[in-house]
């Protein structure tokens, strides 16, 4: 296992989890990496959807890395900002990808929540040339072959002019919630647009694994619907499991995420077997 | 287990699968009722659709009928005409209720293709007065508790005239598939949108499992998709599952239905045990 | 489904849970017959392990008869006279296997606890000349082709002389426990030994799937083990699951079977899946 | 993750794989401590049976380390030296269990082939007061809380004289394998029952979980199957899973593990399954 913390930025790094190269088996094999994103409303990155998924992708013979993107009030436009962080590293780990064993066709995006959202932006604008520019790559470079949505935020909120928005009593002065998430307090509809996942998908846009509760109050199970219909009219094969109990951030459903009881779902702990058989299509 | 067949007239009748009453354990226990609705596009019920779904349903401990109703050119306006059989067919279920051991309030309804069409049929309009008069019963008497439909249809196609539909050359003089399906070779958009699912989910529709393959050709898995956003406007519950792979008509994707190869399917097998999970939420 | 109560005699008869025959699909396919013996220390014959099992097998497109043999004081030496039904019962359904379509190679005997003590039995049994003569077959109509013995008894008790044995309370005037068991109250070792299973596995005995659980008090796990060993020591192909919490009788594990909640059991519940995964080795 | 090498001596050592202590949630959690011991014979030590066993342990919830013991012809009565070294191993464990939020009393080995010999005399032996003094430690610091030997090793095998034994021709001027095993070519009966867990059974062995398959032609099943007798006879609570088909040294059963086809096995590969689930009675 190579462990190794890869610094951004200031305020951005990843983990690997990197799976030894066998001298006895599998010599040299290639495997498939999946980059992991943590949720957090993009105000924090949970603990609860980062190592131990991370861990469970390694424990089914694939790498994986764990990105902690720049959250809350450190930068303007959070999410613009992580879906930059995000092609970093994706360029990153395919420059790295001799080295680290990974097969450069099997980039593989999975994040949770906010994460998800995350997920969603890099799968369907990986090949714009502004980021490839922004990021001093080719687009091939930041190509995103599957992507693993989960319980993911796909149509963004506009707030309320002057609503601090979630989690803002941790901070000193912190920015409203428009001010983190457009750049501005009184965002335009194009600049609210910019995040809808439902506009950017098209024809480069990879298969995917999406799955949610019916009863997420938090991030609706209609951004997932809705983003099934979009899928489906631009002819994206996708697998899509939505589970009618459980609560938003189930992670794992087990004891590897659980932070209360709530959190333990003997059903939609399934996702990850059903998850881990759709991506035994892609790989080997 | 009681095996019977029940003659609702002159083409449909029904078939049990009572379990037998024990007198050791679960002593007079009432159980819930899976009536199965076979597909075939309306036009045949297939048997790969029926008694094995049946016994499935039965192996977790309820009863199951399997209703076989009046198909093809037998009878005009075969959907509406089949509505009214499944209907007759729940109220004689809840007329026997106390003999049969059958638990009035889970009568759960379950078909397949153009029984999983029947099935949100009878799910989004058994309160409709007309029908509870057509089959001299009350509302309360139809009402469907849950329903499960799988890879089903719930927007009408409307034919080209003339067109004979699916299997015609299976039976002399047919009738054009709008004179089956709608009553008449022109239909008008109302004829056609009675049928449509999704103008009739309403608070009175019970809580759902839906599952359909995104490589479907002969019901495209939108059917599902844009039912799951009407249901979640209506804020019925529902849990569903999309498979990426797998053709149209995959039933039990196991030995007990499968007539070829494909027909088996390691992935999508798992519908029954989420589906049996999902009842757990609901049943003892 | 064809069911159907076939008297074998005053006090035993089976009954028939045989798949229909579609003319659709697997037209006239030759299915495997598990035939299904109930336990209930010999004293009776529990539905807790009948009908649901019975059903189970249905489920995975295999047909099932359950036999009520004839327990308790109605007849003495009841293993030996199980035995004779059973060997009677075999030979009915092979000599109604066209007639059923039922695959004459394909005949299992799956039993719980003193049903599993019976399935040993007639597994290590069938070919002995006595036995073929007693039901006027040949021996390779008795045939046994796979057994499933579930926390079965192989190694039979020697009762003190005047003990009544388990139960002995419902009737009036009952045997004591070494006459119902052995034809008198003071057998000698021989009369024990005709039921001890690991006298009997032989070259003729065909491959099994075992399963016991480590806390069962009232069949003790070493009856299993004990088999295992013998198993092996004559090359008989064999599975064999040892869970270690749960109590005697858990048959299904759920709801189907379940008298009280310790009969429902999250873990031990995999013993039907793991069952049929290994017949699958053997079946189509 | 914490990843790291500990040396023990020139020739073995561990890796550890210890789960990151979130501040998020389960802050400070002790967890169990999967100690995984290779197999190859006491040759060599398998890639195959380390890193991915280690990070299955990981992906549910527990820490794990990968035990290099010395194997081959590095040193004389090599089974005896690897119990050393993995007394060791457990020792600093111990030691270490506050730096690393380690549960202390739940540590568990899991071994495969000749590892799980190595298990089965670490679970047996713990207590053994010279073993306490070879490691300068106290027997409690040595304790196994529960073993899970996989395709074990139980009855040692004498070696005809001059017999080199398995994967000789690797090295130069080889020891004959009594040599290798018991420290001389010609072992007397006590020499060689030294490595017999059936002797070493007793109230301080833990509970464990075994499994193995009935083909396995490397090291027969019977070295379970009488395992579980003596197991039996102590009292000693215990879950033993045998499956009929399948090789020796499958491992995790899927792409993690296989260097060839026959590595994969839909079948066998529930015993990770069932293992967490019977680890779940001990651990939360």
């Amino acid at each position: 296992m190579i462990t190794k913390t890869i610094k951004l930025n200031e305020t951005a790094s990843f983990d690997t989890y990197l799976l030894n190269n066998s001298k006895e088996y599998n010599v040299d094999k290639k495997r498939p990496l999946v980059i992991v994103c943590p949720g957090g409303g993009y105000a924090f990155t949970s603990d609860r959807e980062a190592e131990p998924i991370a861990l469970k992708f390694n424990s089914v013979g694939m790498h994986s890395l764990v990105l902690w993107y720049t959250v809350y009030d450190q930068v303007k436009n959070v999410p613009r900002n992580a879906l930059i962080e995000l092609a970093q590293t994706i360029k990153y780990a395919r420059e790295h990808a001799e080295e680290w064993f990974i097969d450069p066709d099997k980039i593989i995006v999975c994040g949770f929540s906010a994460g998800g959202h995350l997920t969603l932006q890099i799968a369907t604008r990986w090949h714009e040339e502004w980021l490839a520019k922004e990021v001093g790559a080719t687009s091939d470079q930041l190509k995103v072959n599957l992507a693993i949505p989960c319980y993911p935020g796909a149509v963004p909120t506009r707030f309320e002019k002057g609503d601090y928005g979630f989690a803002h009593q941790l901070i000193e002065n912190p920015n409203t919630a428009n001010e983190r998430m457009y750049g501005n307090d009184n965002p335009s509809d194009e600049e609210v647009d910019e995040y809808n996942i439902l506009l950017h998908v098209s024809e480069n846009t990879p298969p995917m694994f999406v799955w949610h509760t019916y009863e997420d109050v938090l991030v609706d199970v209609s951004n997932s619907l809705q983003l099934g219909c979009k899928l489906r009219e631009f002819n994206i094969p996708f697998e899509m499991h939505i589970f009618e109990k459980g609560e938003h951030g189930l992670a794992l459903c087990d004891r590897t995420t659980a932070r209360k009881p709530s959190h333990h779902n003997k059903h939609v702990i399934h996702w990850f077997t059903l998850c881990e058989e759709w991506l035994s299509n892609y790989i080997d």
